[in-house]
Formats: structure tokens, C-alpha cells, sequence
């Protein structure tokens, strides 16, 4: 029994040490020497952030980061010059993009529920795929998870419904999904349209939800889908493009998935679109109209591309609108 | 020898317990039941940050927040309307101010720096004063600082040199303070001079730094005072009040101290002075030499008073300047 629980301690020590963002940690339990403190820790610190919104707590869980070359056809509708310049406005590198993965996790007080799954076991890049590892951290196994919200069927919110062997990540979750994203993807003639180029992207809606006819529930827009969550039509970035409001007592926030990728270009030139923005004048049309909200009532918003915990206000700036963070709270 | 270790090893899962910041390292260790996973953690994450400036890693660990009504007084030279309405434009409740306290290690390779030491054990206060325990999950136990770096001596940066029984709360480490702060502020005459609402601040200071003249070490400006890590004359918020440049390699960082309180009032309004400026005209003017610096050069920066985790870059916007945190980064 001892030697059981010693082991079994010594496993959650080695766990940590594996992980070792708060070496703090690792040295309450005696698993590292003194003069280790003086070492660079060399690793950031868990990609959990807790606030709440009237009596719902939501925890930010990151997913990770992916920053790749800027290319042309990456805002379909502004020249490099212009991307690079808005780089250098927001301090941010020239000639590389770099988008966050930030999958909101809300307990209702009843109900445990997770909206998108982030890029999931992705072999190989080590820097994404972090959502299982940074929910086991926030006290949260995937087993506790009760409902899986999906805002729309690109792979960087749905691949990680899977684990790396195929099974369903969240083994008790019921799953929503947009009922007109569902329509369009599964639809075969939509497939056989579809330019070459996107054929990958219906063949892996088809991998992640394959045999899950009947666990999965369609939710139209306008519907409280879970317990304080309403679904808002935000179609443009996809068919049926889903964005939320989470409200409490008075308190509400907006949750816009994809109306923006990362903010740096696209709050301050909202007009630019995306290469993902698979019907561009919709998707930039849904974001004016969703910024011009947010900026009138002065709404709290979190964005799935925003630099973690991606979370703040929008106000309206010039031809464009400026992100506010909200304050990091050291309490919740 | 298998008692003991079991001892230590649950009085470290009580320690996590106690803090449960991240309830997953509880249910790692087996100490909470599944279901409890879906209870509200109802308390926010360790508030540690860690990033780079070439070699040298840095941790933003925070030691709290205050939040108190907004007086007249507080900004000296702007109307309480006009300091509302900068509240409002940074989404911030008006009437009341809040402001964080983000002490700054750095760890040099060869030596571990904290740069100002937060408000210290506050009895009765639980938002301030977490600086001890920050530290503790980053890993840092307080013997390991080889060296304190103080910037200005106001309270809320020098109480945490000491305990609450009055000791040494680094008990290695080796203190540097400005050589014409320490001047002003241990000068009989100014404390007899000064105004009776400034005499407890003369009285704190001589308490903190009671019997421990050889321990000091006072540095000019423009020296390097520690590996990498440059004085700057900044004064005006205090007679001495200094910032630093912390340089490796080809990389810069600004560490600005009080160099301007809350951003959210003196970023956009370098001119209006914080009732805490105790040259407020010479502080203004500080104020706007670093942040045209700041902007010139496009140098990250770190501000004590800022929200956690405390660093970002400043541009010029109209007559004053706007504050562009840095990305969270989910490596270091």
C-alpha cells in the first residue's frame, strides 16, 4: 500500500517534472536539488487563464501557436507591402504570420462544456496540439468533459474531437455542430464542386465525424444550445460559421470563433480577408457588423485566433477598430 | 526513511492544495475525485510569465492588485471627468483605480535578479503580497536570490525585503538601491523638511533599511549594476527613482519602473502626473523622454504598475502614446 502510493506520487512528480512550467512545483516535492533553481527554467508556464462571467467560470486553454512565412494569397485582398506594414504597426515580425489555437472551456455550474477542440495530436509539431496537456492542468480530464460545441469544420477547431488513435477525445461528450455547417460539408455535391485545393478539407470533416451521425446534435442559430450559451449566425469564414453569446445575471460576453484570424491584421483592417474566409464580402460584411456591436455595447469578446487568454473589448478606430486586452486578473 | 519521504510528499499535495491554481496537479496527485473536476476552481492561475531577452530569461511574477475609489487627488493635474473618460476608453470601471504590482527576475545564467520586491506581507490585505508565494511556483525559493535590484523606495517596492517578523526576506542576496535615492531618503533634513503626509514614507524607508548599511550596495546611474542589466536615470516620480536597460547579445529590453503608473490613464496622458510623482513637472518630462525613446527605437518594455504580465511596446497615437502588449508566447 505504501510502496502503491509512494509510486503513485512519485508518477505525479515525474508528471510534473515532464511538464515543468512551474518548477515551483517540482521543488515543493523535493524532486529537485537547490542550486537546479539557478538553471533557466527554459519552458513557459501552463496556457490557463480563469474569469467569469456572471456565474459561469471560463477557463482560456491554449492550444498552441503556429507561425508560418507570409505568402501573397494569405489576405487575399491587400498587397505584402500593406501586411508588413500592419505587422510593424502591431510589433509584430515582417514576412511571418503567427495564430493562436484558444479553445474556451465553461463550467455552468451543471454542465462542463468546451467550444472547438483545437488542432488535436498532430505528429511531428511540437507546437500545437497543446489543449489535452493544458486542460489536465486546469483539473479537467477529458472524461469530465458534458458538451462539445464545434463553431465551424476547418481542421484547426474540429482535429481534435480525435486522439491520436482515432478515438474520441472526449468520451462522454454529447457533440453540437452547426446544423448549415453540417448541411454543406456532408453535402457529396458540395464535395464534387469543390476546388482541388479544399477536397482535403471535406475528406477530413468526413475522418473526424465519421459514425457519429448519432452522437452528434445539429443546433440552428438563435438557440440556447447549452446552458447559457446562445448560437449567433457569423456565416461568411464558412457556410455556417457559428459565434456565441455566454450570458449570466447582466453579464454577457461574445464568443466570435473565426469572424477575425489573428488581430493584428484584421481589427485594424477588417475589410481584409483571409485566405480561409471561404466567402470573403460575407465574412468581412458578418465582422463589421459584429465589431460595430461589440465597439456599441461595449461587450467583453473572446477570439479563437487572439493571442492567449484572448480575451477583451473592441473599440472603434479610424477606418478600423482597435483591440483592448482585459486586464489580467490576479484573482477570478 | 519511506514515512518521511510519503510526509514530505503529501505535505507538497496539501502546498498545491492549498493554492490550487492549477487543479490538475491536485487530481495528478490523486488527491481530488473525479467529480470534483466539474466543481468551479474559483480561483485564478500562478501569476508567472516567462520570455527572453537574448539569453537571459526573465519571469514577470506578480505580487498583486489593488483596486481603490478615484480621488480627486489622484491625478494631480486632470479633472475627475477627464480621468473618468480615459477609464471608459480603456474599458475599465469608472470612479475606481486599479493598479498591479509586477516585481521582475531575471536569471542571468550565472546570477538570479529580482528588480523591486512588491508590498511585502500585508496583514489583512489578500490581494497584494503574493509575490512569495509567485515565486515559489516559478521554482524560485527566496535564498536563491543572489541579488536585489530597488528602483525607487515607496513601499509598495521595498516592503517585500522584508518578512513578517521583520527578517530578511532574501536572506542571500545582496541589495543594490540608487545612490541618490538612498541620499534623499536617509537625509534627516529632507525627513524634517518634508510635508507631514510624506513623513511615514521617511519612517517606512528607515524601517526597511534598519541596520543594514553594509549590506547595501548604492549604484550611480549608467553603470552596469548586475549581468546585463544597465541603470537609467529616471527620476522625478522620486528623486532617484531609476529604470534600467537589460541587454545580451543584439537584444534590448526597458524595465521603466514608475516611470508611469496605470497605463490606462498616463500612456494616453503622459502629462497629467500621478499624485505619487514627487517632482511631478521633472516626472512628466522623464515620461515623455522614454516613451519617445520607446517609440523611436520600438524597444519592448516592462512597467511595474502594468497590467500582468506586465510587457509590451509603445507607439505614438495623438498627442500621447498607446501601449501594445507583447504576445503571450506559448514557448519562451
Amino acid at each position: 500500500m505504501i510502496d502503491t502510493s509512494r509510486r503513485s506520487l512519485l508518477t505525479g512528480a515525474a508528471a510534473l517534472g515532464a511538464v515543468l512550467p512551474f518548477a515551483g512545483a517540482l521543488s515543493t516535492l523535493g524532486a529537485s536539488p537547490a542550486e537546479a533553481a539557478l538553471q533557466p527554467v527554459g519552458q513557459q508556464v501552463p496556457g490557463v487563464y480563469r474569469y467569469k462571467v456572471g456565474s459561469i467560470e471560463l477557463t482560456a486553454v491554449n492550444d498552441g501557436v503556429r507561425t508560418f512565412p507570409l505568402a501573397e494569397a494569405f489576405v487575399k485582398n491587400a498587397k505584402l507591402d500593406e501586411v508588413n506594414a500592419a505587422l510593424e504597426a502591431g510589433f509584430m515580425p515582417k514576412g511571418q504570420v503567427t495564430a493562436q489555437f484558444n479553445p474556451l472551456l465553461l463550467n455552468t455550474g451543471g454542465k462542463l462544456v468546451l467550444i472547438d477542440t483545437g488542432n488535436g495530436p498532430q505528429a511531428g509539431n511540437a507546437t500545437v496540439g497543446k489543449l489535452s496537456a493544458n486542460l489536465g492542468w486546469a483539473g479537467v480530464k477529458p472524461a469530465d468533459v458534458d458538451i462539445v460545441i464545434i463553431s465551424h469544420f476547418h481542421g484547426d477547431h474540429i482535429n481534435g474531437l480525435r486522439t491520436d488513435d482515432g478515438m474520441l477525445a472526449f468520451p462522454n461528450a454529447e457533440i453540437l455542430v452547426p446544423a448549415p455547417e453540417w448541411a454543406f460539408w456532408m453535402d457529396e455535391g458540395e464535395m464534387s464542386r469543390a476546388p482541388e485545393g479544399m477536397k482535403g478539407a471535406f475528406t477530413n470533416v468526413r475522418r473526424v465525424f465519421k459514425d457519429l451521425d448519432s452522437r452528434v446534435r445539429r443546433y440552428e442559430w438563435d438557440k440556447e444550445i447549452a446552458p447559457g450559451i446562445t448560437s449567433v449566425n457569423a456565416a461568411g469564414h464558412t457556410p455556417g460559421h457559428t459565434a456565441y453569446v455566454v450570458a449570466s445575471g447582466d453579464a454577457k460576453l461574445f464568443v466570435q470563433s473565426d469572424t477575425t484570424n489573428t488581430p493584428v491584421l484584421f481589427v485594424p483592417h477588417p475589410d481584409w480577408q483571409v485566405q480561409y474566409d471561404m466567402d470573403g464580402a460575407k465574412a468581412a460584411e458578418t465582422r463589421r457588423k459584429v465589431y460595430d456591436m461589440l465597439a456599441a455595447e461595449r461587450m467583453q469578446m473572446v477570439g479563437y485566433h487572439y493571442p492567449f487568454p484572448a480575451t477583451g473589448f473592441i473599440s472603434k478606430d479610424g477606418a478600423g477598430y482597435r483591440f483592448v486586452p482585459a486586464m489580467w486578473n490576479p484573482a477570478i
